[in-house]
């Protein structure tokens, strides 16, 4: 894309109000803009980036056989009043509002209550499990305050998964799917050595469930670390039965503040049980169909990715969810020669189906240029100018690592 | 895709409270699934043809230089305020709720305002129009009766875009290139030739909008349509200066009732007005920006085509928004030959990157099966049998026009 023609432009300040580094720094780029607190807009660029996380998500969910859906925002009192969960007491961030016939409806928090009353259409006999359905939506949450940027919205995407068992040896072999499926993904995202699949209190139905907390500092959460393991603990569950139970000593843990960019839960019959969900196995005989839960918030991931990996320079994506590969960055494109190199360079990696984003604005300074794009934030850095032309050679930035290669025309396009 | 993993099935009848054709029919394939009047859930197969439909909006929205962003569904009252459209008596279909603040937020049933709002961190100079933003996002809006299926709900994706322009003059450069990506959408989605751009009431600021109207019984609107010139006027600017202005006689036009799947419209300076967004010409003057809209709900689409092309058997696809382009029948697949050739033909296919729905159940008679096929309305269907098999040939049938063509096993997979 040539950012002449890219409608957003970076800010020197992100706006007073705005506390969050990584709004700050998505604020600053253009890659968002902020309607209210906890509701941001996603702009070109942020889109892309959103996007990408979506994406590998996806891919993760259909390797592993979940099937994608798209439910409603607007839910039904009746079929929350099944669990308990439509009183303000019970659930404390609804949003809800009004049908014109007066009917009260919800919007969407989660979608447990839902989608298990919409699997009693489907879900009739043994042969229909296990089976799992995912969905990347919109979630609504009425948070009292929200200071943290895209990390915590009271407007979110978010990717919900339900699976449906016949029982709990076959809920444990899918929740072993999730688990790995999980640690791929943020891994794919860019921040697996951060991220630790961390121990957390259960239900019901199990002892524990799992969270997957990223060390930052802008994280709400405490947890304790084993390095050794790559496992963690959250303090909430930070007993000598948990320590026992994992086979860790109290010692070789170390504290660390982390945000939950995902978690994984087992919910067993609490929900089966409200909307009698049940299968009939080969002998004909009901049973209780035996359910997980399992959530990841793109757009957190997003801001934790901004958190954990930028530099006092600004944002620096992984390859994996950058919204552009290359940032070519023509100094001086009115002179004919810079024009005409950079627009070729352009061109040849575009084909080579390379996403690069072009600086061909005419105007701002070099230093103007550079702070831009070191603020954007793309893996690669390539500078045309005539100094670059003379020499017949290209320096190649590493945003990350900051090391410059220089490397001869040809050779780039090769 | 193994329709023994599919999570939906089919049924034989609709629900009795649905009375839209487009809703039975995507009911019974397991398409959609019924939350409330007016707000429907996607299921797998159902998601899939959204998808589709909106990827070709989606290129063509690209193709004509616009910039895909993604907007809050919560509104904030006070830009509402700023054109009086927070005003239940001026806007009746508001869906509003409150943040924990006690704070009034509105769901977004269009994005004008926020939109305008938000341009004025971004539009400055000459140089940064004109400039196009669009987004495929959910709105939501009260109706009081909602029986419409998928072609009018609660709750529903939009596409929006929004046009920003110097002057009324670039602007209508613009606005021509949206009418034309238009008439190649709903081309590509296969309703082209039931589809005219239709003269409707303008506002202050053009004496026309346009709206896409497809002909149906299903439509709530009564166009007049010219044949020769691929146009119709609707029934609300029917007048002899209409007709003057299009140069078509009144005993040339048929009546048709239709569906308006898109619209086109002039907005001028009526949002720029309200929020004081201006440009500065080359020599520093200020100007308003002058602006347009330009809407295609993905679902109303969606529901049009299965009203439009379904036949007594259930849906018909086209080639373009199919969930999957062939349907492989299997019939006996316990039978091992059977399992084996099936199996062959899937994967020589899914290889070739044709998208395939193989039915591998077990349990259903040939019949049902046929039965299922036609309802679900993929575009090519083949049957394997061991009277295939022993024939070395398949039977080819086109959904669309039931021609059967037999083909040699090597030919279909070459």
């Amino acid at each position: 894309m040539r950012q002449s023609q890219l409608f957003t432009k970076t800010r020197r300040e992100a706006p007073k109000d705005e506390v969050a580094k990584n709004a700050q720094l998505l604020l600053r780029g253009g890659y968002i803009y902020k309607e209210m607190a906890g509701a941001y807009v996603y702009l070109p660029l942020g889109l892309r980036v959103l996007n990408r996380i979506m994406n590998v998500i996806r891919e993760e969910m259909d390797g592993i056989g979940a099937q994608e859906i798209l439910m409603t925002s607007l839910q039904d009192k009746a079929i929350w009043e099944a669990t308990g969960r439509w009183s303000d007491e019970v659930v404390d961030n609804w949003f809800k509002t009004k049908l014109k016939s007066g009917a009260d409806v919800g919007l969407a928090f989660t979608c447990e209550e839902p989608l298990t009353n919409l699997m009693r259409e489907y879900i009739h006999s043994h042969r229909d499990l296990p089976l799992a359905a995912y969905q990347l939506q919109t979630k609504f949450r009425n948070e009292a305050r929200a200071k943290s940027g895209i990390m915590r919205g009271r407007e979110f995407i978010m990717k919900d998964a339900y699976s449906f068992s016949k029982d709990v040896d076959e809920h444990n072999e899918v929740y072993e799917r999730y688990a790995e499926a999980y640690m791929r993904i943020f891994t794919r995202l860019g921040l697996g050595e951060l991220t630790y699949k961390t121990f957390a209190s259960g239900g019901s139905f199990s002892k524990y469930s799992h969270e997957y907390q990223t060390i930052t500092d802008a994280g709400e959460d405490t947890i304790y670390i084993d390095d050794k393991k790559h496992i963690a603990i959250n303090e909430e569950v930070l007993n000598d039965e948990v320590l026992a139970d994992l086979g860790v000593q109290r010692d070789s843990l170390r504290e660390a503040k982390a945000v939950e960019v995902g978690n994984i839960f087992t919910l067993g019959t609490k929900f089966s049980d409200a909307y009698d969900l049940n299968y009939l196995d080969e002998e004909g005989h009901p049973h209780r169909v035996f359910m997980g839960s399992y959530g990841i918030g793109p757009g957190r991931v997003m801001g934790t990715i901004v958190e954990v990996l930028s530099d006092e320079k600004g944002i620096v994506w992984p390859e994996s969810v950058a919204p552009f590969s290359f940032h070519i960055v023509a100094l001086g494109y009115e002179d004919e020669a810079v024009k005409a190199e950079a627009d070729k360079l352009y061109e040849a990696l575009n084909a080579r189906g390379i996403t690069v984003l072009l600086d061909d604005r005419i105007g701002p300074s070099a230093g103007e240029k550079f702070a831009d794009s070191d603020l954007l934030g793309m893996p690669k850095r390539v500078v045309v100018s005539k100094k670059t032309i003379a020499a017949g050679l290209y320096e190649l930035k590493d945003r990350k690592t900051g090391e410059v290669t220089t490397i001869a025309h040809e050779q780039l396009i090769a």
